[in-house]
């Protein structure tokens, strides 16, 4: 790899990507892609592994979700606008997950902003799942790798979106502290500092969003919360063949 | 105008997107849209107009403002990936237009990432030019309109750019001040968070991001300080007909 700056002697780079669109332009050199789709779909996947979902396959389309409705082994689940799909059971919501015995299922879920960008990206040599649920988990799989490391952000409808590039900027900063990635790209020096800008006040710097108030208007409250309380979890979904499953942290990906 | 918050009352938005590629998708309801590309082509132009140039013709191909090298009255320039085009004397350096008489003379100028930004918001109510060189009175101008307003950064290559976002934040913050204006991106909070943490040190932030670093080997350390050096200016280029010229601030756009 082209070393890219005078003053350090990072070994691999982390890049923040601040929207699917941006996609083609951030991956090129990239092993491992981290999406990330905070407010909701990446955190409800996190805790559906937790609550113990044997696979989650990602579709584009509602059609697709819908053709396993009712599916002996199946959870259909489709979000669209923050709200679930008519017809379905199952949105986003993380805490839909919460309290079930989801032994050995398997879950086909389709959302807004989340399933695509796990679409755009799927051809990635590497791609793992990211919410603050599981960020140091995530984080310190993550340091362990020798691959150059591009945080997608989800964004909402093509737009750039805070709690996405918030999280990106906290698992770039710990990427940063071990000495071995480094940056290149104006968009992680850009999620670096907005990090710093919210950590102090987390909850405060994502209810200073506008989008926040409406979403807070939708009655999330609970899973915006849920959303954003780091470290819930040691589940790092990876997917294999299209289907997400639950990485062996053990043995190397 | 719909007015998404309930805890402000303000009567026009003031919005940040980050690049080009999003402008379809942010420019919805918008009356202004500021034109943004710090280093270095809006910060050039600018700098023209206090030199006595009479206007400005953006044009998309380096083809286009080949035709008018060495036509009487006019200047041709042409910047590609940092550096003046072979055939022409000027890039997009802003330096290059000071001390000399450029009373009178049109400048048909074609850059990499500020002329294509302005192309493709041609079409928009009121199109005018920003940069640091123009900041006070730039912004002393908009909290005086009555419109919806888009800051566009210009990027770079379709990537996001660390100074375009920070001086949407700078003008941003003045707007805001002036409670007439409020915002309901999530890319404009982020605009403003970055602008906090670069005002203390402002060379420093910059400095920071890597390809700046890669801008002081190509030795444009003297254009950058210009570049980011605010308010040397009360030039406010305005888009007429296809055609920047000098706004006359004292008449209303």
């Amino acid at each position: 790899m082209e070393n890219t700056t005078t003053n350090t002697d990072y070994q691999y780079r982390v890049e923040v990507c601040f929207m699917p669109g941006q996609y083609p332009v951030y991956a090129q050199d990239m092993g491992i892609v981290v999406v990330i789709d905070v407010l909701r779909a990446t955190s409800a996947m996190v805790a559906a592994f937790d609550n113990g979902v044997d696979r989650i396959i990602p579709v584009a389309t509602i059609e697709e979700a819908r053709k396993y409705l009712g599916r002996e082994g199946y959870i259909a689940a489709a979000e669209r606008d923050g709200e679930v799909v008519e017809g379905f059971e199952y949105g986003n919501s993380p805490l839909a997950y919460i309290g079930k015995d989801l032994k050995g299922k398997t879950i086909v879920m389709t959302t807004t902003n989340g399933t695509k960008a796990i679409n755009l990206a799927k051809d990635a040599k590497v791609l793992v799942i990211g919410s603050f649920l599981n960020l140091t988990a995530l984080s310190e799989w993550l340091v362990q790798q020798d691959e150059n490391i591009l945080l997608l952000c989800s964004g909402w409808k093509d737009k750039f979106n805070l709690e996405d590039s918030v999280f990106a900027g906290a698992v770039m900063e710990r990427l940063l502290e071990s000495g071995k990635f480094g940056v290149e790209e104006d968009s992680s020096i850009a999620a670096k500092y907005m990090y710093m800008a919210a950590r102090e006040n987390f909850m405060g710097i994502i209810k200073a969003a506008p989008r926040r108030r409406r979403i807070e208007q939708l009655k999330m409250h609970a899973d915006v919360k849920f959303c954003l309380t780091p470290d819930q979890s040691r589940a790092i979904p990876i997917l294999r063949n299209g289907e997400l499953v639950l990485m062996d942290t053990m043995v190397s990906a």
